[in-house]
């Protein structure tokens, strides 16, 4: 339904994105990259929570040569992240690095980003071109959303004239409306694919909202061919979060969607335990379905109907549905079971 | 720096929506109505968790009674939810309810409409016309967002020509995308504020992060008056998530926010601790602060500069900064307690 900006496709290892190519979610790791063993062990954890690119730093020599042996036991491509020394970027990229993100803020003279780009024209890989609002340009007093879009202009313009075209382009603000606004002018401008987030959004609780109302609101304008959720924490959760992100606006269809009511005053059922019980239950399941679990006469006839699965919840017992028709009625006390198995019955 | 789309204004009893008005965030009870001790209870947590408007199920005659008694014993303003049974949306008004929500899905005839606008006009309360996915009529095929509006549309006109103009319009579907273009179209035929919302939006783990992107897009886009987000489970997690939303898009500016880098491999200090222990003690600030805490030298010190108060993390040490400026650099051991002490400086 959302009608997605037109880019261009850049590949990434193995992953294209831009185009008509889905949004990848990607993740960085925080161990030392210089721990080949640990960065692998959190890139394998990654890898089976979905995500698609991972980015290690690179901030030391050490890290850069260790992009050789971590990627030897890993399959998800890997962005070499680099700061300050272009020199790291250059060993990056000949240790096998899929992509560079080189940040304009503080790499250097055009002299280095020349070194640079020669570097990954050499390998055909693709640059990230990654603007930060903590990391702007010291030209620019404040980082305004036109501050952080002209920054990202101007060295994309400087790649081009180097005649590199295999960009990629990100303009990241702490603020959620600097951040939807920074992108909204850059997709004007350019039609390279945009690695979109929320930088530095915070612990969970609170960088889960900022970062899905960011990405959120930008994807459903249509902008974005790549996102990372940033939080402080487990880097497991940022990919659960981006994909539910996806999710939630149809952009990816995988594994399960509850609907379940709030509950309110009229809701007769322990809802709450019969929700949570199927999810937790479900939560495995790779095939899409739609699962509806709903306390009362209200919507609930309606939701589960237009679900794969639905229960609506009464007085003491609950009509199952299959594919919008009631197969039985439950008493309370068997509507997790009987859901349970006409959910199993359907994958 | 979202522009905001004009609306009229419409007072829900001492709270007023629309217009130049902030956003209101809502919630609902989900006690039985007519436990008034309970409900009581519920309101007053849900006011102390900053809820502006309640909104309470009127399934029964006992339920519409209650609203006198809850009344009496609560500040907020307090929404009568109706379905099925316009008497009772009549016996609501007499008993204080500060608005109706009606749902044109169940309501019935035009002459009950009728007896309910009356009770509404003599009462100078507002009618919510509350169109949902899973009730929507029968005529209607699907709840597409264009059904959804036409819904919502023609019972508008319904009031309209009863000569009923104090009328907010709600279309919430469990679909975010099906959400974000039905509030869209309807933003462009209407005038009245809009409730907005993504209904049943499941569990807090994961309709956390619907709602967010659903209420986050329509709000990033200038649209939407007031907000509910529905969890299942304790509403004050409804109003917490209802204001983060709010805090992220800067359309609220309350309490502490703390940018927090994700760390990576830069990151030589125990940051997610640090971030850990200073949101908890900082959670009740209602003054408005802006905290980074930044693990490396990459976005540290211009994140940390940009801030209210702001540490920027290095190899054993932080830096510590009070409005723009470094104050001191403090061993690792001492980073949370040198933060905290700036912070109730400021405080």
């Amino acid at each position: 339904m959302i009608s997605r900006k037109k880019t261009k496709t850049i590949n990434i290892g193995t992953v294209a994105i831009g185009g008509n190519n889905p949004i990848a979610v990607q993740s960085m790791t925080k161990t030392f990259t210089s721990n080949v063993a640990e960065t692998v062990k959190q890139i394998k954890r990654l890898e089976e929570a979905g995500c698609q690119i991972v980015r290690c730093a690179v901030p030391d020599t050490e890290s850069a040569y260790a992009i050789d042996k971590i990627k030897k036991k890993i399959r998800l491509p890997l962005v070499a992240d680099i700061h300050f020394d272009y020199k790291l970027a250059i060993i990056a990229a000949e240790m096998g690095a899929d992509k560079l993100r080189i940040n304009p803020g503080n790499i250097g003279s055009l002299e280095k980003i020349k070194a640079v780009v020669s570097a990954a024209k050499e390998r055909g890989i693709p640059i990230r071109v990654g603007v930060n609002s903590g990391s702007l340009e010291k030209k620019y007093k404040h980082p305004t959303a036109k501050a952080l879009v002209e920054s990202a202009l101007s060295n994309v313009r400087i790649l081009e004239k180097l005649g590199f075209y295999n960009i990629i382009v990100a303009v990241k603000s702490t603020s959620v409306p600097v951040t939807i606004e920074a992108y909204r002018l850059l997709s004007q401008k350019v039609d390279y694919p945009l690695h979109i987030g929320v930088t530095e959004s915070g612990i969970p609780k609170i960088g889960t909202i900022k970062s899905s109302v960011g990405i959120g609101a930008l994807l459903a304008e249509g902008i974005g061919n790549t996102l990372r959720v940033s939080l402080t924490g487990d880097p497991v959760e940022e990919v659960r979060v981006g994909y539910e992100i996806l999710k939630a606006l149809e952009l990816v269809k995988k594994g399960v969607t509850i609907i379940s009511c709030p509950t309110c005053g009229r809701c007769k059922t322990q809802m709450e335990k019969v929700v949570s019980e199927i999810e937790r239950k479900t939560r495995d399941i790779i095939k899409p379905l739609k699962i509806a679990i709903m306390g009362c006469e209200v919507n609930g006839p309606g939701e589960a109907k237009d679900a794969d699965v639905g229960l609506a919840g009464g007085n003491g017992s609950g009509l199952i549905f299959v594919k919008g028709k009631i197969v039985k009625k439950v008493p309370e006390s068997r509507m997790t079971s009987a859901l349970l198995e006409e959910i199993r019955r359907l994958i």
